[in-house]
């Protein structure tokens, strides 16, 4: 069998098998959710001797350390996995909630039910564990699966999908509802992301580039994020330490998170009084400062190109730029913010009022830190992702984004007149 | 200015005019709605000067009666895209509408703000109607539009642009919120449907081949129905009488729309009961019936191939199976369906409650006949269309479909810890 036929067979099966977890109780779901993580608890030494293979494999490849240490899967690893299935078990089943069900003038009722989307097409880099996180929010949704993990983790995810196919023939459910693509072809992504018939979405999880190339190609539907260039805003009217602390925390909480803040817009009326005092606060945790030429007035740092502006750091730098007013702050936010998240910092109402109507983002935020942009914060339970589009989910996306809503019709023999 | 230079300064120009659109008040844009409804009232005349230029070069042309029929802009048409606007005007602004704030236990609360998409391309065929409908449901949700209507209505599109252009400029929006495309040249159509830096969403009202083209091409979203080949199920614990009643509705009330039904599913147990009744009642509406092997020995007609199972008639014929039950109903439905809309007459509580959570279509009704599926009947005030699709909007897609939700935190000072 050639890899397409591989794929369409995959995909065959999946929508089949979408039929049977859409009509799955909330019990069965839960069930087979922990009886994924019963058996990854007592497959412990194989999965870490699956594990070792591919990290011996990595390292004779060459692949560098950080990425041999994402690839790694421990104890605590495996405790990670057990835990989120048990997360996941725990949260309310997003399927069947009915709501607005309203009786309409006819005498119909009429209302919305949340229902699966279908088949979830997830393509993903080394991290194993993301074979555990993405099925089980999928299960959980009441979606069918296909997952395709990187090939250096193919050991592994081969292994976690030994799991998973046990959990689920204990509740009875299709092995077809989570299957975990057995080829290191890397045709079969192109097969996965062109197969409307039978994937409904795609969730890709790993680098801009991989990201990017998949939007690209795709004919379904794709959930992603391309860029964290998140911003806070320093308004004339902040209240001062409020706007330290924010700034510190957006930027210095984690660095290579999407959701960290990678230009800081400062009210030229305050930015005499901040930027010494923040300058001070960067320099102690070793941040990189790049600043435009009022910032550079203020305080020493490098020059602020207009690269900078368009740059996901992810990293110790932070470009600078002091603006005029709150037009000048949003209308730079419109031109370079990736649509993530954005925060202003002020004490005055209207202004907090404008920017959170006005600014376009997934997430936007009055006197908070933008490392809150995350599905746990938000109460979601769990997240597959951060969508930076608009279309179907925004912002932090957890299992109502993997759903649907249908109309139900409630009549008692109603015609049209 | 060649087409390709010409779309893309529309485009610019609409991304720049959906900033101002957002941002713009109820009051503003209901204001807008009501002064484009008194342009047209007072050009009556000129609308219709144009309206003639096009039927006289439809006719030349060799356009048949219907397609003429379509393209007539009468008082009566008139009065009815006044009425429309007013009506949209009195609709709930759906922008700004924040939902689920919620205080999270970080101390944050968390949020949902109902707001624009952006940019919406409109492309439809001859109706110039669709030009006022379609731009004020995208005006009401703080969109800017571009609209590409057929070319034999590009007189009359044009007329009711510069009605549009007047509105706007009466309360200062820019002229760019809605942009009627000027050339008929076909490449425009290609054109507005890969240019995602400037438009969000496509919308196609129109024939299947054009619908069908346009989603292949598209890169961007396309919300859009291509079929309504819908169901209704009689249930062997129906009323008869509702079953009868239903039945004859969902087909005769209206035989070229999109939510009539194509085929009927009977029940094994009451097929001999029922089915003569139905054969008296569609024959004198003229109703062609096609049956399956089982419906031809309880009544006398056509026999039903494969290929009725799969069409959209939009004609006075209905296609007719007899099915041993529940579980056979909705495998066909799932197989046939176009995933529009599906109903089932039982009076056994269990039956229902199986088919509602199960049938994986945009609408699923109990005891109500499938004509019901409509914007209007579902309270939405008004529709942009009907979605077939799951992804971001699913059945009849009113003011909402047209907006996204962002999340909006508000804090006062917090940071992550």
């Amino acid at each position: 069998m050639n890899v397409s036929e591989y794929m369409q067979t995959l995909g065959q099966q999946a929508r089949q098998a979408a039929r049977h977890i859409a009509a799955a109780s909330s019990g069965v779901k839960n069930q087979a959710l922990l009886e994924i993580a019963k058996a990854l608890d007592e497959t412990r030494d194989y999965l870490i001797a699956e594990n070792s293979k591919d990290l011996i494999a990595g390292k004779e490849k060459g692949l560098d350390d950080a990425m041999v240490d994402r690839l790694a899967l421990t104890h605590a690893g495996i405790d990670g996995m057990i835990e989120g299935l048990r997360q996941v078990a725990a949260l309310p089943d997003p399927c069947g909630e009915t709501t607005d069900l309203k009786y309409m003038p006819s005498g119909i009722q009429v209302g919305k039910m949340r229902v699966p989307l279908g088949v979830i097409g997830i393509i993903y880099e080394s991290r194993p564990n993301v074979t555990i996180d993405a099925a089980s929010l999928c299960l959980k949704s009441g979606n069918a699966t296909i997952l395709r993990g990187g090939s250096e983790a193919i050991h592994s995810n081969q292994a976690v999908a030994k799991c998973i196919e046990v959990g689920l023939a204990k509740v009875g459910l299709p092995a077809a509802t989570v299957q975990v693509v057995k080829t290191t072809d890397r045709a079969a992504v192109g097969e996965l992301i062109t197969m409307p018939d039978y994937v409904d979405v795609i969730v890709p999880r790993g680098g801009k580039s991989l990201i990017e190339r998949i939007s690209r190609d795709a004919s379904v539907t794709v959930i992603k994020h391309l860029d964290g260039i998140c911003h806070v805003y320093l308004d004339d009217e902040a209240d001062l330490d409020k706007a330290y602390d924010i700034a510190i925390n957006a930027k210095t909480h984690r660095y290579g998170v999407c959701n960290a803040m990678e230009t800081l817009l400062v009210h030229q009326g305050i930015a005499a009084q901040i930027l010494p005092r923040l300058a001070q606060g960067y320099g102690e945790k070793g941040v990189e400062l790049r600043g435009c030429a009022q910032t550079q007035n203020i305080i020493q740092c490098k020059s602020a190109t207009e690269e900078d502006w368009a740059t996901e750091y992810l990293a110790p730098i932070l470009s600078i730029k002091v603006v005029a007013d709150i037009d000048e702050a949003m209308t730079h936010i419109a031109h370079f913010s990736s649509a993530h998240s954005e925060s202003i910092v002020t004490q005055n109402y209207s202004t907090g009022r404008r920017f959170i109507t006005e600014v376009d983002s997934s997430s936007v935020m009055i006197n908070a830190s933008t490392r809150f942009a995350d599905g746990f914060e938000y109460g979601l339970g769990a997240e597959i992702g951060i969508s930076t589009d608009k279309i179907h989910a925004r912002g932090p996306v957890g299992l109502e984004g993997l759903t649907s809503q249908k109309w139900i019709v409630l009549g008692d023999g109603h015609i049209r007149q």
